[in-house]
Protein backbone atom coordinates (compact mmCIF):
# COMPACT_ATOMS: atom_id res chain seq x y z
CA UNK A 1 0.00 0.00 0.00
CA UNK A 2 1.85 3.14 -0.99
CA UNK A 3 0.51 6.55 1.25
CA UNK A 4 1.91 9.90 0.85
CA UNK A 5 4.40 10.30 3.93
CA UNK A 6 2.58 11.80 7.10
CA UNK A 7 3.77 14.86 8.90
CA UNK A 8 5.33 13.76 12.38
CA UNK A 9 4.94 10.21 11.90
CA UNK A 10 7.45 9.73 14.48
CA UNK A 11 6.29 11.57 16.86
CA UNK A 12 2.46 10.15 16.35
CA UNK A 13 3.25 6.19 16.99
CA UNK A 14 5.15 7.24 20.27
CA UNK A 15 2.51 9.28 21.93
CA UNK A 16 0.10 6.33 20.79
CA UNK A 17 -1.42 4.93 24.12
CA UNK A 18 -2.09 1.35 22.25
CA UNK A 19 1.11 0.95 19.71
CA UNK A 20 3.61 -1.35 21.94
CA UNK A 21 7.21 0.51 21.64
CA UNK A 22 9.58 -2.20 22.79
CA UNK A 23 7.54 -5.35 21.82
CA UNK A 24 10.58 -7.82 21.97
CA UNK A 25 10.06 -7.13 25.72
CA UNK A 26 7.03 -8.93 26.36
CA UNK A 27 7.76 -11.74 24.36
CA UNK A 28 5.71 -14.50 25.90
CA UNK A 29 4.06 -12.29 27.99
CA UNK A 30 1.50 -10.04 25.84
CA UNK A 31 -1.25 -12.10 28.08
CA UNK A 32 0.21 -9.75 30.94
CA UNK A 33 0.07 -6.66 29.13
CA UNK A 34 -3.47 -7.28 27.75
CA UNK A 35 -4.16 -8.31 31.49
CA UNK A 36 -6.07 -11.25 30.62
CA UNK A 37 -5.81 -14.58 29.00
CA UNK A 38 -8.05 -14.66 26.19
CA UNK A 39 -6.34 -15.92 22.77
CA UNK A 40 -4.51 -13.57 21.20
CA UNK A 41 -5.28 -13.04 17.17
CA UNK A 42 -2.08 -10.91 14.83
CA UNK A 43 -3.17 -9.44 11.63
CA UNK A 44 -0.26 -9.33 9.53
CA UNK A 45 -0.31 -6.22 7.78
CA UNK A 46 -3.04 -4.47 9.27
CA UNK A 47 -2.85 -1.50 6.88
CA UNK A 48 -5.28 1.39 7.29
CA UNK A 49 -6.96 -0.61 10.67
CA UNK A 50 -10.50 -1.31 9.66
CA UNK A 51 -10.38 -4.82 9.72
CA UNK A 52 -8.87 -4.97 12.66
CA UNK A 53 -11.01 -2.26 14.85
CA UNK A 54 -14.21 -3.75 13.66
CA UNK A 55 -12.97 -7.09 14.57
CA UNK A 56 -11.58 -5.94 18.16
CA UNK A 57 -15.48 -4.02 18.76
CA UNK A 58 -17.32 -7.10 17.34
CA UNK A 59 -15.19 -9.61 19.57
CA UNK A 60 -14.72 -8.31 23.02
CA UNK A 61 -13.03 -11.37 24.16
CA UNK A 62 -10.29 -12.09 21.73
CA UNK A 63 -7.08 -9.44 21.90
CA UNK A 64 -5.97 -8.69 18.68
CA UNK A 65 -2.41 -7.40 17.34
CA UNK A 66 -1.86 -5.53 14.15
CA UNK A 67 1.68 -4.83 12.53
CA UNK A 68 2.48 -3.07 10.00
CA UNK A 69 6.05 -1.76 9.08
CA UNK A 70 5.39 1.79 7.22
CA UNK A 71 5.10 4.80 9.50
CA UNK A 72 3.03 6.35 7.57
CA UNK A 73 -0.04 3.73 7.09
CA UNK A 74 0.43 3.10 10.83
CA UNK A 75 -0.41 6.92 11.45
CA UNK A 76 -3.73 6.18 9.42
CA UNK A 77 -4.75 3.80 11.38
CA UNK A 78 -4.14 5.50 14.66
CA UNK A 79 -6.14 8.16 13.39
CA UNK A 80 -9.05 5.72 12.84
CA UNK A 81 -8.27 3.54 16.13
CA UNK A 82 -7.50 6.63 18.22
CA UNK A 83 -11.56 8.09 19.22
CA UNK A 84 -12.76 4.34 19.95
CA UNK A 85 -9.30 2.44 21.50
CA UNK A 86 -10.69 -0.67 22.40
CA UNK A 87 -8.19 -2.36 24.79
CA UNK A 88 -8.35 -5.78 23.15
CA UNK A 89 -6.91 -3.97 20.41
CA UNK A 90 -2.55 -2.88 19.99
CA UNK A 91 0.00 -2.04 16.54
CA UNK A 92 3.09 -2.95 16.80
CA UNK A 93 5.28 -1.08 14.02
CA UNK A 94 7.68 -3.95 12.38
CA UNK A 95 8.33 -6.21 9.64
CA UNK A 96 6.64 -10.00 9.44
CA UNK A 97 10.05 -11.27 9.26
CA UNK A 98 10.88 -9.80 13.09
CA UNK A 99 8.08 -11.82 14.11
CA UNK A 100 10.07 -14.71 15.93
CA UNK A 101 11.66 -12.28 18.06
CA UNK A 102 8.73 -10.76 19.19
CA UNK A 103 5.90 -13.69 20.13
CA UNK A 104 6.73 -17.12 21.12
CA UNK A 105 4.45 -19.47 21.22
CA UNK A 106 1.23 -17.39 22.34
CA UNK A 107 -0.90 -16.63 18.98
CA UNK A 108 -3.43 -18.44 18.27
CA UNK A 109 -4.70 -16.89 14.66
CA UNK A 110 -2.81 -15.07 11.49
CA UNK A 111 -4.97 -13.02 9.65
CA UNK A 112 -3.58 -12.33 6.30
CA UNK A 113 -5.88 -9.93 4.13
CA UNK A 114 -4.63 -8.50 0.86
CA UNK A 115 -0.75 -9.15 1.08
CA UNK A 116 1.10 -8.56 -1.24
CA UNK A 117 0.98 -11.10 -3.96
CA UNK A 118 4.97 -10.53 -5.10
CA UNK A 119 3.67 -11.81 -8.54
CA UNK A 120 7.21 -12.31 -10.24
CA UNK A 121 8.25 -16.18 -9.61
CA UNK A 122 11.92 -14.56 -8.27
CA UNK A 123 9.83 -12.93 -5.09
CA UNK A 124 7.75 -16.04 -4.28
CA UNK A 125 9.57 -16.46 -1.23
CA UNK A 126 8.47 -12.84 0.16
CA UNK A 127 4.41 -14.21 -0.14
CA UNK A 128 3.40 -14.48 3.87
CA UNK A 129 2.37 -17.84 2.86
CA UNK A 130 5.50 -19.03 1.84
CA UNK A 131 8.06 -21.28 3.36
CA UNK A 132 9.96 -18.05 4.36
CA UNK A 133 7.09 -17.73 7.18
CA UNK A 134 5.61 -20.59 7.86
CA UNK A 135 8.23 -21.74 10.29
CA UNK A 136 8.62 -18.31 11.68
CA UNK A 137 4.92 -18.65 12.54
CA UNK A 138 5.23 -22.04 14.12
CA UNK A 139 7.25 -20.38 16.63
CA UNK A 140 4.78 -17.84 17.49
CA UNK A 141 1.52 -20.28 17.71
CA UNK A 142 0.46 -21.21 20.42
CA UNK A 143 -0.99 -24.85 20.49
CA UNK A 144 -3.80 -24.02 17.92
CA UNK A 145 -2.60 -22.55 14.24
CA UNK A 146 -5.45 -21.17 12.01
CA UNK A 147 -4.23 -19.07 9.37
CA UNK A 148 -7.17 -16.77 7.87
CA UNK A 149 -6.04 -15.01 4.44
CA UNK A 150 -8.36 -13.13 2.28
CA UNK A 151 -7.01 -11.44 -1.23
CA UNK A 152 -8.28 -10.67 -4.78
CA UNK A 153 -4.84 -12.16 -6.11
CA UNK A 154 -5.95 -15.43 -8.03
CA UNK A 155 -2.13 -16.37 -8.19
CA UNK A 156 -1.37 -15.46 -4.42
CA UNK A 157 -4.05 -17.63 -3.36
CA UNK A 158 -2.94 -20.32 -5.77
CA UNK A 159 0.21 -20.55 -3.87
CA UNK A 160 -0.92 -20.12 -0.72
CA UNK A 161 -3.19 -23.54 -0.93
CA UNK A 162 -0.53 -25.19 -2.63
CA UNK A 163 2.07 -23.89 0.41
CA UNK A 164 -0.07 -24.47 3.60
CA UNK A 165 -1.31 -27.83 2.22
CA UNK A 166 2.11 -29.28 1.78
CA UNK A 167 3.32 -27.43 5.06
CA UNK A 168 0.76 -29.70 6.87
CA UNK A 169 -2.02 -27.40 7.30
CA UNK A 170 -5.25 -28.60 6.72
CA UNK A 171 -7.61 -26.19 4.51
CA UNK A 172 -11.04 -26.19 6.66
CA UNK A 173 -12.98 -23.70 4.67
CA UNK A 174 -12.48 -21.90 1.18
CA UNK A 175 -14.33 -19.61 -1.00
CA UNK A 176 -13.67 -18.14 -4.25
CA UNK A 177 -16.71 -15.82 -3.51
CA UNK A 178 -16.52 -14.60 -0.02
CA UNK A 179 -19.35 -11.87 -0.05
CA UNK A 180 -21.73 -14.41 -1.39
CA UNK A 181 -20.94 -16.66 2.07
CA UNK A 182 -22.42 -16.93 5.36
CA UNK A 183 -18.87 -16.55 6.77
CA UNK A 184 -18.84 -13.55 9.04
CA UNK A 185 -16.73 -11.14 7.42
CA UNK A 186 -15.28 -8.06 8.94
CA UNK A 187 -14.21 -5.43 5.55
CA UNK A 188 -10.55 -3.91 4.85
CA UNK A 189 -10.34 -0.52 3.10
CA UNK A 190 -9.44 -1.82 0.11
CA UNK A 191 -11.71 -4.59 0.52
CA UNK A 192 -14.77 -2.62 0.46
CA UNK A 193 -13.21 -0.48 -2.83
CA UNK A 194 -12.74 -3.95 -4.57
CA UNK A 195 -16.13 -5.34 -3.37
CA UNK A 196 -18.00 -1.93 -4.83
CA UNK A 197 -16.23 -2.70 -8.53
CA UNK A 198 -17.83 -5.74 -8.15
CA UNK A 199 -14.77 -8.31 -7.72
CA UNK A 200 -14.50 -11.25 -6.37
CA UNK A 201 -12.54 -12.17 -2.78
CA UNK A 202 -10.89 -15.55 -2.21
CA UNK A 203 -10.90 -16.43 1.20
CA UNK A 204 -9.60 -19.56 3.36
CA UNK A 205 -9.04 -21.18 6.55
CA UNK A 206 -6.44 -23.39 7.29
CA UNK A 207 -5.62 -25.00 10.75
CA UNK A 208 -2.64 -26.74 11.59
CA UNK A 209 -2.88 -29.26 14.52
CA UNK B 1 -24.90 -35.40 -19.11
CA UNK B 2 -28.25 -36.17 -20.56
CA UNK B 3 -28.46 -38.12 -24.14
CA UNK B 4 -31.05 -39.21 -26.51
CA UNK B 5 -31.33 -42.96 -26.10
CA UNK B 6 -29.13 -44.82 -28.60
CA UNK B 7 -30.53 -47.58 -30.15
CA UNK B 8 -29.36 -51.23 -29.16
CA UNK B 9 -26.71 -49.62 -26.71
CA UNK B 10 -26.82 -53.22 -24.87
CA UNK B 11 -25.67 -54.98 -28.54
CA UNK B 12 -23.27 -51.97 -29.18
CA UNK B 13 -21.72 -52.44 -25.84
CA UNK B 14 -21.81 -56.00 -25.68
CA UNK B 15 -20.39 -56.45 -29.18
CA UNK B 16 -17.32 -53.63 -28.17
CA UNK B 17 -13.70 -54.99 -27.71
CA UNK B 18 -12.23 -52.46 -25.35
CA UNK B 19 -15.46 -52.67 -22.95
CA UNK B 20 -15.15 -55.08 -20.34
CA UNK B 21 -17.93 -57.04 -19.47
CA UNK B 22 -17.20 -58.95 -16.52
CA UNK B 23 -15.07 -56.53 -14.17
CA UNK B 24 -15.36 -57.96 -10.54
CA UNK B 25 -13.57 -61.08 -12.43
CA UNK B 26 -10.17 -58.97 -13.07
CA UNK B 27 -10.61 -57.40 -9.38
CA UNK B 28 -6.42 -57.30 -8.51
CA UNK B 29 -5.33 -58.73 -12.12
CA UNK B 30 -6.09 -55.71 -14.41
CA UNK B 31 -2.11 -55.44 -15.23
CA UNK B 32 -2.68 -59.01 -16.27
CA UNK B 33 -5.11 -57.75 -18.88
CA UNK B 34 -3.41 -55.22 -20.15
CA UNK B 35 -0.35 -57.50 -20.30
CA UNK B 36 1.96 -54.86 -19.25
CA UNK B 37 3.19 -53.38 -15.59
CA UNK B 38 2.58 -50.25 -16.49
CA UNK B 39 0.51 -47.38 -13.92
CA UNK B 40 -3.39 -47.64 -14.78
CA UNK B 41 -5.23 -44.73 -14.46
CA UNK B 42 -8.84 -44.16 -13.83
CA UNK B 43 -11.47 -41.77 -15.35
CA UNK B 44 -14.50 -41.79 -13.45
CA UNK B 45 -17.57 -40.26 -15.35
CA UNK B 46 -15.51 -40.38 -18.76
CA UNK B 47 -18.84 -39.04 -20.73
CA UNK B 48 -18.21 -39.37 -24.54
CA UNK B 49 -14.59 -40.22 -24.12
CA UNK B 50 -12.49 -37.31 -25.68
CA UNK B 51 -10.75 -36.58 -22.69
CA UNK B 52 -9.88 -40.42 -22.12
CA UNK B 53 -8.70 -41.20 -25.65
CA UNK B 54 -6.49 -38.11 -26.00
CA UNK B 55 -4.79 -39.16 -22.96
CA UNK B 56 -4.70 -42.79 -24.23
CA UNK B 57 -2.73 -41.75 -27.37
CA UNK B 58 -0.60 -38.97 -25.51
CA UNK B 59 0.87 -42.00 -22.77
CA UNK B 60 1.38 -45.05 -24.49
CA UNK B 61 2.55 -46.19 -21.33
CA UNK B 62 0.26 -45.65 -19.10
CA UNK B 63 -3.15 -48.01 -18.98
CA UNK B 64 -6.43 -45.99 -18.89
CA UNK B 65 -9.47 -47.01 -17.87
CA UNK B 66 -12.87 -45.09 -18.02
CA UNK B 67 -15.69 -46.08 -16.12
CA UNK B 68 -19.57 -44.50 -16.94
CA UNK B 69 -22.86 -45.50 -15.92
CA UNK B 70 -25.36 -44.66 -18.46
CA UNK B 71 -25.43 -47.00 -21.32
CA UNK B 72 -25.95 -44.26 -23.99
CA UNK B 73 -23.05 -42.16 -22.92
CA UNK B 74 -21.00 -44.89 -23.36
CA UNK B 75 -21.93 -46.07 -26.79
CA UNK B 76 -21.15 -42.12 -27.69
CA UNK B 77 -17.59 -43.15 -26.28
CA UNK B 78 -17.38 -46.67 -28.39
CA UNK B 79 -18.25 -44.34 -31.46
CA UNK B 80 -15.24 -42.18 -30.79
CA UNK B 81 -12.51 -44.40 -29.77
CA UNK B 82 -13.77 -47.38 -32.23
CA UNK B 83 -11.83 -46.21 -35.04
CA UNK B 84 -8.51 -45.84 -33.36
CA UNK B 85 -8.97 -48.45 -30.21
CA UNK B 86 -5.85 -47.56 -28.41
CA UNK B 87 -5.15 -51.11 -26.80
CA UNK B 88 -4.26 -48.84 -22.98
CA UNK B 89 -7.93 -47.82 -23.27
CA UNK B 90 -10.54 -50.02 -21.78
CA UNK B 91 -14.62 -48.66 -20.42
CA UNK B 92 -16.52 -50.71 -17.32
CA UNK B 93 -20.02 -49.72 -17.38
CA UNK B 94 -20.70 -49.45 -13.86
CA UNK B 95 -21.27 -46.83 -10.98
CA UNK B 96 -18.97 -45.39 -8.82
CA UNK B 97 -20.49 -46.91 -5.68
CA UNK B 98 -19.11 -50.59 -6.94
CA UNK B 99 -15.26 -49.68 -7.53
CA UNK B 100 -14.43 -51.35 -4.65
CA UNK B 101 -15.89 -54.30 -5.87
CA UNK B 102 -14.36 -53.64 -9.45
CA UNK B 103 -10.35 -52.90 -8.14
CA UNK B 104 -8.34 -54.11 -5.50
CA UNK B 105 -4.85 -51.38 -4.31
CA UNK B 106 -3.81 -50.98 -8.52
CA UNK B 107 -4.91 -47.41 -9.74
CA UNK B 108 -2.63 -44.69 -9.28
CA UNK B 109 -4.53 -41.73 -10.81
CA UNK B 110 -8.08 -40.98 -10.65
CA UNK B 111 -9.47 -38.60 -12.99
CA UNK B 112 -12.60 -36.44 -11.71
CA UNK B 113 -13.63 -34.42 -14.95
CA UNK B 114 -16.84 -31.80 -14.49
CA UNK B 115 -18.28 -34.57 -12.23
CA UNK B 116 -22.04 -33.77 -11.26
CA UNK B 117 -21.65 -30.84 -9.03
CA UNK B 118 -24.44 -31.69 -6.50
CA UNK B 119 -25.45 -28.37 -5.23
CA UNK B 120 -27.96 -29.18 -2.80
CA UNK B 121 -26.61 -29.44 0.58
CA UNK B 122 -28.53 -32.82 1.42
CA UNK B 123 -27.04 -34.55 -1.89
CA UNK B 124 -23.12 -33.52 -0.57
CA UNK B 125 -22.50 -36.87 -0.09
CA UNK B 126 -22.94 -37.82 -3.81
CA UNK B 127 -20.26 -35.83 -4.65
CA UNK B 128 -17.54 -37.81 -6.33
CA UNK B 129 -14.63 -36.33 -3.65
CA UNK B 130 -17.27 -36.36 -0.89
CA UNK B 131 -16.52 -38.83 2.32
CA UNK B 132 -18.50 -41.03 0.72
CA UNK B 133 -15.93 -42.08 -2.19
CA UNK B 134 -12.72 -41.20 -0.38
CA UNK B 135 -12.61 -44.50 1.58
CA UNK B 136 -13.52 -46.09 -1.44
CA UNK B 137 -10.35 -44.69 -3.58
CA UNK B 138 -8.56 -45.26 -0.49
CA UNK B 139 -9.25 -49.53 -1.28
CA UNK B 140 -8.49 -49.25 -5.27
CA UNK B 141 -5.71 -46.95 -5.13
CA UNK B 142 -1.93 -48.58 -4.86
CA UNK B 143 1.00 -47.82 -2.81
CA UNK B 144 0.62 -43.92 -4.16
CA UNK B 145 -2.53 -41.52 -4.35
CA UNK B 146 -3.58 -38.93 -7.08
CA UNK B 147 -6.80 -37.40 -7.82
CA UNK B 148 -6.55 -34.65 -10.55
CA UNK B 149 -10.23 -32.63 -10.82
CA UNK B 150 -11.48 -29.93 -13.32
CA UNK B 151 -14.61 -28.46 -13.04
CA UNK B 152 -16.23 -25.57 -14.46
CA UNK B 153 -18.77 -25.49 -11.00
CA UNK B 154 -17.00 -23.36 -7.60
CA UNK B 155 -18.63 -25.26 -5.04
CA UNK B 156 -18.21 -28.33 -5.86
CA UNK B 157 -14.29 -27.36 -6.02
CA UNK B 158 -14.47 -25.72 -2.68
CA UNK B 159 -16.18 -28.78 -1.22
CA UNK B 160 -13.49 -30.89 -2.97
CA UNK B 161 -10.52 -28.91 -1.36
CA UNK B 162 -12.43 -29.23 1.98
CA UNK B 163 -12.97 -32.78 1.60
CA UNK B 164 -9.61 -33.58 0.62
CA UNK B 165 -7.51 -31.67 2.56
CA UNK B 166 -9.45 -33.29 6.15
CA UNK B 167 -8.97 -36.71 4.42
CA UNK B 168 -5.27 -36.14 4.26
CA UNK B 169 -4.51 -35.19 0.78
CA UNK B 170 -2.08 -32.21 -0.17
CA UNK B 171 -2.82 -30.10 -2.94
CA UNK B 172 0.48 -30.31 -4.52
CA UNK B 173 -1.18 -28.03 -7.52
CA UNK B 174 -4.09 -25.63 -8.37
CA UNK B 175 -5.39 -23.36 -11.02
CA UNK B 176 -8.52 -21.50 -10.57
CA UNK B 177 -7.85 -20.74 -15.08
CA UNK B 178 -6.51 -23.87 -15.95
CA UNK B 179 -6.43 -22.58 -19.31
CA UNK B 180 -3.54 -19.58 -18.09
CA UNK B 181 -1.46 -22.21 -16.80
CA UNK B 182 1.57 -24.33 -18.69
CA UNK B 183 -0.27 -27.86 -17.11
CA UNK B 184 -0.85 -30.27 -19.53
CA UNK B 185 -4.36 -30.32 -20.20
CA UNK B 186 -6.78 -33.17 -22.03
CA UNK B 187 -9.97 -31.66 -23.41
CA UNK B 188 -13.29 -33.07 -22.33
CA UNK B 189 -16.17 -31.91 -25.07
CA UNK B 190 -18.21 -30.10 -22.22
CA UNK B 191 -14.79 -28.60 -21.39
CA UNK B 192 -14.28 -27.42 -25.11
CA UNK B 193 -17.70 -26.03 -25.22
CA UNK B 194 -17.29 -24.06 -21.73
CA UNK B 195 -14.15 -22.77 -22.61
CA UNK B 196 -15.08 -21.53 -26.27
CA UNK B 197 -17.60 -18.96 -23.67
CA UNK B 198 -14.38 -17.87 -22.22
CA UNK B 199 -15.19 -19.55 -18.89
CA UNK B 200 -12.63 -20.24 -16.45
CA UNK B 201 -12.14 -24.00 -15.64
CA UNK B 202 -10.45 -24.79 -12.21
CA UNK B 203 -7.91 -27.42 -11.43
CA UNK B 204 -6.49 -29.36 -8.80
CA UNK B 205 -4.34 -32.15 -8.01
CA UNK B 206 -4.27 -33.97 -4.49
CA UNK B 207 -1.86 -36.29 -3.66
CA UNK B 208 -1.71 -38.56 -0.17
CA UNK B 209 1.07 -40.78 0.79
Amino acid sequence: MRLRNVKNATSIIENCSFVIKNPKEYKGQYNKLFNNENDIHLEIGMGKGSFLLDMALKHPNINFIGIEKYDSIVCRAIQKIEPISPSNLKIIVTDALELADIFSKEITTIYLNFSDPWPKKKHAKRRLTSITFLPIYDNIFKDSKTIIQKTDNISLFESSIISLSKYGYTIEDISLDLANTDIENSLTEYEQKFMNQGAKINYLKAVKK
